[in-house]
């Protein structure tokens, strides 16, 4: 039996489009309902038939739905929380894809009536990729699903949510609000964060142009440049409403950052060498729990000569170094 | 006719054996000696019929070659040129592989004899792996390759090294070598640095588990992960060999990240929206120019109905954003 007969998703982006593509393959008996604050978005999702209807706003979309999850960015949740609440079908799950959750409850809380279940959730996955064009239905496959339902939330709402989770592949896991937005700012928002400002850097800077940026990136700046294309709306609102947890971990890391700089400084080789040996492990540990691939380059295609995915020996020996 | 008839490669690590597979497959009438300090691996060359001879020493490798690249971490340069020195061929081109540039003038020159020309040279390619297995012969093809030869250098001597690389597949540009130091600083050493930093400070966290890191690192975490799986040996010598410029730039990264982290904490939306917005044109000039991939997430694998290398409206549409 499906958890939820009939699906509203809210905002078409990747992760909307995804979804709805997702919950197409996966069940497919389910009724489901989206739509996008942009008239494009809503004319492409058409084209693509993406959904058995298209609404043209939150409020109509939400009316007998049983699972509503909101994928837009998390800035517009107070105008969408505010547009649902009178349409919301009593008994209700209403959820989310946010990179940030306290915020969420926030928000949402004041603005929903009583009678239905908000349950915020996040897909840790993604690319740099946006709009609904660029979604597809395997994006949450072996992805982790973080839950963060409060403490009092109705457990066979959050089992529901769990269960439609788990059928799109997804490994659901449920924690804090708190805690999460404290673990997301380190895997995520920081990365995001660090990538944005140091592209920002390169790109102007004295002595040096843009161009050569460009010709000589494949030195390690283009693994940057990735992240750092991803929508920059979404990533606004998650520093406006992560912003302590940010802040937080950004002190950490800037503190990090001033030691090794006073350790090149002061050519203390021994104390680079040491920081520097500690990431392959962290980076066999990723590979490991299947959360990237092993492949060198990321699997960039080079050629067919390319040893592939790897013997253990050749991603550990090393010449003339000693480890 | 080739630009070289006896290549002598000193240091079989990543650089060393793509290098020495490269010159096999691209010019196989060269006769093709190398060396590594690690005994080991000198023993898995030769298991892998990587060159003609491999030599015990560097002295004993360089003996009647034409063209000697040393292939080892720029700390190991002085020790290698007082070996190389009396064993040299007269008329020999003696260059490197290394990602930093003045220091190798700074060690080499006082060492070398008179009568063989010293043109250094840095193929801006690799991937994170270290080691003799590691290495593939397309390594640098439609990477570049910067020759940093100084103004009086044997234009001759120049020519043929520029022939060289060309034959492995790269393209060839000459540049001052204190330049190449402040351009691959911005490009490579400061992403590196910054990627190690990042991946020390989330393994050492108060509040969040070295295993919540490695599970959620799909959220960007993981893209930092590679390049902070490099050789730590060859890191820590670069950032000791250009510290100047290293330190230069470090500078200026760290007042932009602390501009973010001050429009994040007095709430400047407008502020991060726009430096954010400007990222992507980088990441599109980047692919443009062949230096990374067109695809999403780099093309890590997800499933076969993933949108493959994308028609441009998919990269730059974005849903509920409006940009």
């Amino acid at each position: 039996m499906l958890p939820f007969r009939h699906v509203a998703i809210i905002g078409m982006g990747l992760i909307g489009s995804s979804l709805a593509r997702a919950v197409r393959a996966r069940m497919p008996s389910a009724r489901l309902t989206v739509t996008d604050a942009d008239a494009d978005v809503r004319a492409r999702v058409i084209e693509l038939g993406l959904a058995d209807d298209v609404a043209d706003n939150a409020g109509a979309a939400v009316t007998d739905a049983d699972l509503v999850i909101i994928a837009a960015p998390l800035g517009a949740f107070a105008g969408i929380g505010a547009e649902i609440a009178p349409e919301l079908a009593h008994g209700a799950v209403v959820s989310d894809v946010g990179s940030a959750k306290q915020c969420v409850f926030n928000t949402l809380s004041p603005l929903l009536p009583s009678g239905v279940h908000l349950i915020p959730a996040h897909p840790v996955a993604g690319t740099e990729r946006s709009g609904p064009d660029a979604g597809f239905a395997t994006l949450f496959v072996d992805r982790w699903c973080i839950l963060t339902p409060l403490p009092d939330a109705d457990e066979t709402a959050v089992a529901q949510l769990t269960d439609f989770w788990a059928r799109l592949g997804s490994r659901v896991e449920t924690m804090d609000a708190h805690h999460h937005d404290l673990v997301l700012a380190v895997t995520s928002h920081i990365p995001h964060l660090i990538a944005y400002s140091i592209v920002g850097t390169a790109a102007d800077l004295e002595g040096v142009t843009q161009s050569e940026v460009i010709k000589y990136s494949a030195g390690g700046f283009r693994d940057f440049t990735r992240i750092a294309a991803s929508d920059p709306t979404m990533w606004r609102d998650i520093f406006l409403t992560n912003r302590e947890a940010v802040l937080e971990v950004l002190g950490r890391v800037t503190e990090d950052l001033v030691a090794l700089q006073r350790a090149i400084r002061w050519e203390e080789g021994d104390l680079l060498f040491q920081r520097f040996s500690q990431s392959r492990a962290i980076r066999r540990a990723i590979i490991e729990a299947g959360q990237d691939t092993a492949e060198p380059d990321f699997g960039r295609h080079h050629s067919d000569d390319q040893p592939s995915s790897a013997s253990p020996s050749s991603a550990s020996a090393s010449a003339s170094s000693g480890d």
